[in-house]
């Protein structure tokens, strides 16, 4: 299939998505609001919801509830930006550019960014428990609710961000730079692909396949992430080139070199697309994403 | 009824059940989880989870499902916790004391602070929703989930937080206080008597004078926190004591004097109090804090 109009037409369905759930900047609080909408429409690849809405297309085919899977996309979409939002902080990662654009503190004063990111984690929340946007059963929801807290939690990306924090500058052995990434990363794309495949109505064995392939695609994309951050410019790349490097994080490259992680990232991605092989014509969309993840640019 | 005890018993319920729950600290995100054990245990009135267990028991009375409860009153600790680390970030309120020790960001720093309470705030929902700790009906759970969301988010408590720091160092009207006020504690106060009474099983009158209740001792409570600011010493009040008037903010004392101020927080009472006419003795806790909160001292 072809992947790029594919991408664009998912990218533009999420975001009309997004931009119907979201709350509108008026009124009392919408500073904050703003806030919260700057860093949600000021791009992105939209990756997160659009792997969700594919593991669903996965699971049910034409049949898939896209109307119900949605704001479950949208909210997966929620958390991954308001991790940008705390993770580009000056406390943190202190970067002044992201898409492109310049960081949500550098527009609105460190308090409105921890704000905003406060916002939009507990708003993901609220969009799936909210029963005006979606008919899934309840049991459905919460176990997608619970797959995605736990997955975006302390034992998940919340922890795996602070252990690269306190592991920065230092020479780390791989299977610490493992755990970091499979859970400051690796856990939300895993989490992704789950709540698509609960929403539709996944089996065991289905969601162990959708599992695997999650957790392939997501140790891939921090692979080419590392090597963007090394082999691109920071225009290319729409924030800061070059960071991991001056900052000594452990990278993929750093270990292993070019060569070897690109290979590693071959690998994941034939790992991926191998767990698929009990889905049929219906997978097309996640065994090209998985392609793609490997070749982007950016 | 007593009071004292009741509330001490109360206390140490909450707190062995927070313990429990909780995840320890052990393992490859020990430090963050440490961090966020630090704030959570570090003291605390636990009066969100102790107005939630005591809405179940008014309308339950003593079939109240005490232990289906005791997450979603845990969670709402964790929430409350994630909001005062939050709060104190020297982005924000920049206070060095909290419950009578150093805050989060004064022990671990900011950007292990700042996680902290990401950490927090995103088990608050993974406790909400765990399988493995709770019977209640799915669709129970979900309402839950959705009234916290809702009430901690931005158009609650993260909005009103916002809405406060805007604000700070200006004269605001009455009506912009009472916003920021409902929004910033009141929502989550209420947030917690509403999901102790919906747990219950509260019908929809019930739940319509918890919501009374809520919002009245909700601004009973923000009206002597205020007073407390003012009348305590740091020492009395474990948290820096003259720090609204220092920091220029608007209060209830500064708009309306001190014994004005105590008059409207014992009205407040007297709605809180009289919105609980249908229930019978089961309310008597519920009473019983109402007229607490107006007479605490710290």
């Amino acid at each position: 299939m072809e992947i790029k109009p594919y991408l664009e037409e998912q990218r533009r369905l999420v975001e009309e998505h997004l931009a119907r759930f979201m709350l509108p900047a008026e009124d009392d609080f919408a500073r904050l609001i703003e806030a919260m909408r700057y860093s949600l429409f000021v791009g992105g690849k939209r990756v997160r919801p659009i792997l969700c809405l594919a593991a669903a297309r996965a699971v049910a085919g034409d049949s898939s509830p896209d109307k119900q899977v949605m704001p479950v996309a949208c909210a997966m979409e929620c958390i991954h930006t308001y991790s940008l939002i705390h993770d580009d902080l000056p406390a943190m990662d202190n970067d002044d550019l992201r898409r492109g654009k310049p960081t949500n503190h550098k527009v609105f004063g460190e308090a409105e960014a921890i704000l905003a990111g406060d916002g939009l984690l507990t708003y993901a929340f609220e969009l799936l428990s909210d029963p005006a946007v979606s008919d899934l059963p309840a049991d459905v929801r919460l176990r997608i609710c619970h797959t995605i807290a736990r997955a975006a939690g302390p034992l998940g990306m919340v922890g795996g961000q602070s252990l690269d924090m306190a592991n920065e500058g230092r020479e780390i052995p791989y299977e610490l730079l493992r755990t970091i990434h499979r859970s400051k990363t690796g856990a939300l794309i895993t989490a992704a692909v789950e709540a698509g495949g609960i929403a539709a109505g996944a089996d065991r064995d289905q969601l162990a396949d959708l599992t695997t392939y999650g957790n392939a695609i997501g140790l891939a994309f921090q692979i080419v992430d590392d090597l963007l951050n090394v082999e691109s410019t920071t225009e290319q790349l729409g924030k800061t080139a070059g960071s991991d490097a001056d900052a000594g994080k452990a990278t993929y490259p750093a270990l292993f070199g070019l060569e070897k992680s690109r290979t590693m990232a071959r690998e994941a991605v034939a790992t991926a697309i191998g767990a698929l092989e009990s889905f049929g014509d219906s997978a097309e969309p996640l065994r090209a994403l998985a392609t793609y993840i490997v070749e982007r640019k950016r």
